[in-house]
């Protein structure tokens, strides 16, 4: 192994879900098996950093356009509600699902007094200036079922409780095809509180 | 997802091990998370392209040097051994089991009839030359054990039978903690003729 063969290693070793045989099993497929896919990776690392950036409405990915394509699309607007998200990845699965065609509203993170991350820190300036704009009628918190997503749905319930707006998080419990013998208590715990008649 | 970030999706699921998932989870890392960490991969990738190049002694992988490292070490000819191998990701893996310090010569493929793989396609014409420049007494083939492996052997075999080296080819049977109950019966036909009194 080469020092430039060691270092592309390495940075590939940083990817998500990349552990060391990957990440070498990787830079030999790029470097010697398909010379080729390192070009076409390199060019396509290229042309993402220099096109996607951030929707300066929402804080989803958009390329050439001012706004992304949700917030570009009136429909999304129909129903006047606005989900709120900690990440763009978190937005693309409740896309993917399906379930969801209101607006989004991509926080960028949750409070996290412990790691000193305030309101200022993520993206909630801008929230209230566009659920007026919008004339959102249902904010939806869709933010990790921890304690950093409790304290960040309490901040903005509090922050927004002079607005005429719904407040609604969504639910929590067991998730589909869960078993109660693989639960964890917390869940177990949640799905009992979220308990509905039959 | 915008067009870029679906090209880069498109590309890094190209990887050895890389699904949609993992690869949508690897371009919101690079583009969204750590946006740094596409820069320094960008760099390591072109960096590793244009200086990684193929030893022309041997086949493995060096830099800046004409030969490789082990080509250059004459500690590594001491017992005048020659492990023939397919790839260099091979080669690799015998280096970091530490129980071989020979010479090594990198095949780039193995015979393939079938799929038009002849002796001129792979590095086979630099073999002869390697043995008589290197006075090398033994050839170790650590091929894959398959059709093609054993192909491969035989025709190596024969076309080095003129010379005066001693040919072998490494063991097969049960792997370091492989149990009978687990394996398969090609792998335990290969054990038992591979028996030794004990």
């Amino acid at each position: 192994m080469t020092p430039s063969f060691e270092a592309l290693q390495k940075q590939l070793k940083l990817l998500p879900g990349v552990g060391y045989r990957s990440a070498e099993r990787m830079a030999i497929h790029l470097l010697l098996e398909k010379p080729q896919s390192a070009e076409d990776l390199l060019a396509s690392i290229q042309a993402a950093i220099s096109r996607v950036k951030s929707c300066p409405n929402c804080g989803n990915i958009c390329e050439e356009e001012d706004l992304c394509k949700i917030c570009q699309n009136p429909k999304r607007n129909e129903d006047a509600r606005l989900c709120i998200v900690e990440h763009v990845s978190d937005l693309m699965v409740m896309e993917k699902s399906g379930s969801y065609d209101g607006l989004y509203h991509v926080l960028g993170g949750k409070l996290s007094p412990i790691n000193g991350i305030g309101p200022n820190d993520i993206n909630f300036a801008s929230l209230k200036p566009r659920i007026e704009k919008n004339s959102i009628s249902e904010i939806i918190l869709a933010l990790t079922n921890d304690i950093e997503g409790e304290a960040t749905c309490h901040y903005i319930g509090d922050a927004l409780s002079d607005m005429d707006v719904t407040i609604t998080r969504i639910g929590f419990g067991l998730p589909s095809g869960g078993s109660i013998l693989y639960s964890d208590p917390v869940t177990l715990k949640s799905a009992l509180d979220a308990r509905k008649s039959i």
